[in-house]
């Protein structure tokens, strides 16, 4: 059954959902216009599906500066880009979420191959390196997944959503590309801004050996495993309920693995305590992790990425695929509010699970870890019968919606951004009733601007006045007027003005000839080309 | 039904579209290896599912060149960008695409809105528009739509696609924007290094005049239409064919059309032709549409860009939607095969409907027209019942993955493109049983370029052989390299060599403390960062 299949009634679903998710965008009820194919008045409200929004002016960017951003960090580590198709064959993705695998969407069956739209970019890219027999590749991938999950815009959680995705596939040496994850992912976010975020460490193999120690028979060790993930929004009692009365554990199991999970702190400090508990180095798989995180916290002190770090029994991560170290990007303000956990807790207690979910997943603005078989998992086996080798794979995926909330808030950033590229309006300034309105002329020095790169724009009206001429050079914000007179422009002279400067001057009468170099000139010291000038103020240059 | 239900027969779905199309990657048969969950082994082939391809590699730093490239004109010409999401209600998509509605992908119904996958970027736009009260805009938009069509990828022809799209909304002089909409897209394909080609351009309103001197009752006009789209792909006895038999119309009308739908020409010279037809100047229809063009031809005189158009009167486009001027741009490469028209024929004759699809809509790379009623149609009416005026629209739709096909068969820019911007290749020389391999001072030098925004990359391994440093590098196809020597480095000293000079010198030996500047020094000449380079080249600068 589908989550959300006790709100929804046939019709009624856009007025629900209007109401349980804010947009951007208004949504105003219209009545659809009757065709002469249709007669008959058909009413809708016109707006975009639950949990999706449309994007536009300022955000849109401040949503591409964030993506010109992670690129070049991305391509900055040897990164190369792929694309994969929006929908894989259905098969692709089964068995690979666990429990959220329900929140996949599937399109319909029109004749032909089952298909479903891609829940995340990591299974889509262990596909992409099993099918083509890559051994390794550093790859980066910014688009669109879809998951069936109940919306929350104002926290950033969408259906339709970007990620931004950097892994690293192949044999290497223990935790090198692992650091170097953690590296792109802290350069990614403070060259964002973003500087008050920490980054929550554990390794799987740690976990399961905590698990295993504590008494957890080895086919329970996962779904404990998505309990405790449920740390970060619940308290413990909440947690330990969940162990003992869904999941069937003893109480004193649960008891022992509260003491565990309750672990936190630098990741040396972090290393020696648990170095010093002989019982857990004892248990093979917590030895493994314990080894690798001892040999990355060496590299992370060489990145100089150490402070970043907060070494944290608590993280589990829901998803199934990952075998080694994971991570969790969070930053104060993306933390759940102070009494999230209680709500949640009293949500679990008494409602559906529906309305608990609301908690659930807020407050990582980047996350990943290690997933040594998933490849494997799309190899199958040899000739021989026998399981072809994987590929091992770490990767790191920021969540873009969830960035872009934070970045949003800082208003003097916002209040500079321009949409539009526009460097120059080119109007004319003429009179009577012999005078045309030199549209012509003005395409004609239009062209010549574009012809030699520079953004430009004129008024689509046959004859316009200066005054309708001058505001949308001013609403589009742009630097330079350029002006064709009457009886100037005839002789060869066009006249430039500097915009924006409160000034009444009628600017400088120049050769039409020198037009491009005077305009080229001019706009050297004013030049900014929306985006670039936005990646600066991101970084808060 | 769906259009392949013949061909699709449960799970050899696989194999059969394998076999019918051509994908870039290798799609071997594998094995699904067994899980713990699922003992039983479950066989399927690893592919992308049918008329979907993953791009990689130098395809994609083709493609990004040229949305860059397109992105830099659109932002020219004042345009702001846009993102809408990749389903839209099945009410909003609904009566918009005529015969082609049966190409639009459903979701599921997983409890909740009917939604389907977008067919365009244009309903979408309109939808836009009308949801948010805008009156006027000049929006692009690049991003994949889908269609269930049959795929024919050697033509570029696929069910997943990019479009990349301009569109100029708002109530301005009579073919001003139109016109402008033009220069975007000659200058769109001449920045690509597209020189050869032509735009047809066609009016609606001179066509349905057409229709309607030649005996054609309104009602029918649109079907006509339809069937004179085919022109382009079939000879006028097959359209004729189907004006008469499967349209209904008697064979004096249909010769009457075929003596208009010949004409083409320049722009000035078929205007001059019509013009003297009486009979035509005297449908109100035609004159309006013929008054137009003249408009518009003194506004692509003055962009210089008249000569790349051909005035046709056989160019209809399919869409329902178009209301005033309609283009195609087509290239002598991507015209279809000297004997595809006969083969046309012959399959509209002897085949079902499916086997004659292969041949639609090869051709052209670029399309649009006006479309005034189509923000209307999602405006609705006002509290008295009136109709909502609505927003006239007019754009321009580039086929990108036609346009790609055309770039990437240049062999001498493709063999030149460099998937990585690595830089600066950091290794250490060494050796012995006391040396470690400075994999830690490796990451810290590399940390170091990072922060300097230097693209690096080091060998994965604690320690590596000065061999297998020099070949990851020269794959990497980076200019530099920076070397940290077993006694040099602790020192304070570093090595700085150029790459694939073919010269086996040792570089220069500088103090570490200098090494952001001078890497910095030696890559203003060779520095190059991707996808610039390959803008350059696509312009054949």
């Amino acid at each position: 059954m589908s989550t959300e299949a006790t709100s929804i009634d046939a019709s009624k679903a856009a007025a629900a959902s209007a109401a349980t998710a804010s947009t951007t965008s208004a949504t105003p009820a219209v009545e659809h216009p009757s065709s002469k194919k249709n007669k008959k008045a058909h009413h809708f409200t016109l707006k975009v599906p639950k949990g999706t929004k449309d994007w536009a002016d300022k955000d849109m960017v401040i949503r591409e500066a964030i993506f010109k951003n992670l690129t070049d960090i991305f391509r900055s580590h040897g990164g190369v880009t792929i694309d994969t198709p929006v929908f894989e064959l259905r098969e692709i993705l089964e068995g690979k979420y666990g429990e959220d695998s329900k929140l996949i969407y599937n399109l319909e069956d029109q004749g032909g191959e089952l298909t479903s739209l891609r829940y995340d970019l990591t299974v889509p890219f262990a596909r992409f390196v099993a099918m083509n027999g890559i051994t390794n590749i550093k790859r980066y991938h910014i688009a669109k997944v879809y998951r069936r999950d109940q919306p929350a815009m104002t926290k950033g959680r969408m259906r339709e959503f970007y990620q931004c995705d950097f892994d690293i596939a192949g044999i290497y040496d223990s935790m090198v590309p692992d650091a170097e994850i953690l590296k792109i992912t802290v350069d990614g976010l403070t060259g964002l801004g973003i500087k008050d975020f920490k980054i929550k460490l554990n390794h799987r193999k740690i976990l399961d050996g905590i698990f295993e120690v504590c008494g957890v028979q080895e086919a329970d060790v996962r779904k404990i495993s998505s309990a405790v993930d449920k740390l970060d929004k619940l308290p413990w009692e909440a947690v330990k309920k969940e162990i003992c009365e869904e999941k069937g554990q003893p109480e004193e199991v649960a008891d022992r693995i509260g003491q565990y999970v309750k672990l936190n702190g630098h990741i040396r400090d972090l290393l020696a305590v648990l170095k010093a508990d002989e019982k857990l180095m004892a248990n093979e798989s917590a030895h493994t992790g314990i080894t690798d995180v001892e040999t990355m916290a060496a590299y992370l002190e060489a990145f100089g990425i150490d402070h970043y770090i907060s070494f944290d029994m608590s993280l589990a991560r829901g998803l199934d695929y990952y075998t080694g170290i994971i991570y969790e990007c969070v930053t104060e303000q993306s933390a759940p509010p102070k009494d999230a956990a209680e709500k949640k807790a009293r949500a679990k207690a008494h409602h559906k699970e529906e309305d608990a979910s609301e908690y659930v997943g807020v407050g990582s603005i980047a996350a990943g870890g290690r997933y040594d078989h998933l490849v494997g998992m799309f190899l199958g086996t040899n000739a021989k019968g026998k399981q072809a080798a994987s590929i091992p794979c770490v990767g790191i995926s920021f969540g873009v919606e969830r960035i872009f909330s934070l970045i949003n808030q800082r208003a003097s950033l916002v209040e500079k951004i321009r949409p539009v590229a526009t460097q120059v309006y080119v109007m004319a300034f003429g009179g009577g009733k012999d005078w045309d309105g030199f549209l012509p002329e003005r395409m004609q020095i239009a062209a010549k601007l574009w012809d030699a790169g520079i953004e430009t724009e004129y008024v689509y009206k046959a004859k316009a006045n200066p005054r309708k001429q001058f505001d949308a050079a001013e609403k589009s914000g742009c630097p330079l007027a350029v002006i064709l007179g009457k009886e100037e422009f005839p002789e060869g002279k066009i006249r430039i003005k500097q915009l924006g400067t409160g000034q009444t001057d009628e600017g400088d009468l120049i050769s039409v000839d020198d037009l491009v170099e005077e305009v080229e000139k001019r706009l050297k010291s004013a030049h900014e080309d929306g985006i670039d000038e936005i990646s600066r103020l991101l970084k808060g240059l």
